[in-house]
């Protein structure tokens, strides 16, 4: 039974919205598991990882049938290869958040280190926000909104940096905060992944309403 | 002018080899950079870099071209999105190396640490491996040599884990260490990282070639 691709279009990005609240929700609840100091986020992070590890596939399939069926040109072409593009980003978030999921529960094990967690919880609700923004940036086709993605991931950069900084100088200052410090530290690096995922994203959306490749050019301007 | 599939496929599949050997040369040339304490094949990976990006892009609007033009189905449709992906990781690689060049920039800049690079090295040769591989089983159509990529996989988290514990005992043990040991654990996960778009190269291979998606089947045989 033939449907109008308008319609198809509109289940796919409903599918990819859905994964992408998936994945979102895994890194909040393994950064909630790591402020909190509970164990019980952490268990749904490994419930989401599921859901989302066969979205990933029924999504590729999806859209390898709809170029099947379809066969799209111009602007639904390019919309069909970004979502598999997104979707693979997406699938390698959910991937980071289970790293920060079992980095948490061997922290979890240790006494809690006197330095506060410094930028961690602003950096995870960064990176989701950017997450957040590009894919309602995919759905809309909204390119301004794409570009406020690109612009934040610097901003994520910084605030990676500066953790990486204050945690090294405290490694050093106290040897006994080495392998929590270090944790932090990985977590952090994780965080930054998620975002350079969503600037992934956006870039697909952008290359997807223009038909123009700004991938490479975006980071040259970032430096 | 309109020519047989299986010439412009060929055509795909050398670029991708090409873009696949500068991507290996980018790790190589970066942790030659950290073995020898030279900087000069630091610059080489800067190159390659650009080359990659260039590459990037023109792979994927072959692609898109080729759907567009062709209108494939089935087997020739797969191995199209198959390179979309691929296209993707080797592209990652590329960053992955240049991380890798930042960092040993960092190490050149101080003392050689006592201790020794451990299995650095031995974890670039292996990544290395299992991309030329990856990229090997995807021009051939080769299961069983994508299937030997994924074995290869848990090796290298060994490696990783290994280099992981021995850094952090050393850091513990001399905090002037700190900062350089850090450093390692860095590289030693870009290299597990190069590892794991390797792994993602050879899954692409398996479903183009069968159909069938193992990617999740995979990680859960692989715990």
């Amino acid at each position: 039974m033939y449907r109008h691709f308008e319609e198809v279009e509109g289940e796919l990005k409903n599918q990819i919205l859905f994964m992408g609240s998936l994945a979102e929700e895994m890194i909040h609840l393994a950064v909630q598991g790591l402020v909190e100091r509970k164990k019980e986020p952490l268990c749904h992070v490994a419930q989401n990882e599921e859901r989302v590890n066969r979205l990933h596939i029924d999504v590729d399939n999806r859209c390898l049938n709809l170029i099947a069926l379809y066969q799209p040109a111009a602007t639904d072409l390019r919309f069909i290869i970004a979502a598999i593009k997104i979707n693979s980003d997406l699938e390698r978030i959910g991937d980071q958040a289970v790293n920060i999921s079992q980095t948490t529960e061997l922290l979890l094990s240790q006494p809690q280190l006197e330095r506060k967690l410094l930028d961690i919880p602003r950096m995870a609700e960064l990176a989701q926000n950017m997450l957040r923004d590009s894919l309602d940036a995919f759905v809309k086709k909204d390119v301004a909104l794409a570009r406020t993605v690109l612009a934040r991931d610097a901003e994520e950069d910084q605030l990676k940096s500066e953790a990486f900084n204050e945690l090294m100088q405290l490694m050093q200052s106290d040897a006994s905060t080495i392998q929590r410090a270090l944790g932090l530290i990985l977590i952090a690096r994780n965080l930054e992944r998620v975002a350079d995922h969503a600037t992934n994203i956006a870039e697909d959306v952008i290359f997807m309403a223009l038909g123009q490749d700004i991938r490479h050019h975006a980071e040259d301007a970032a430096g």
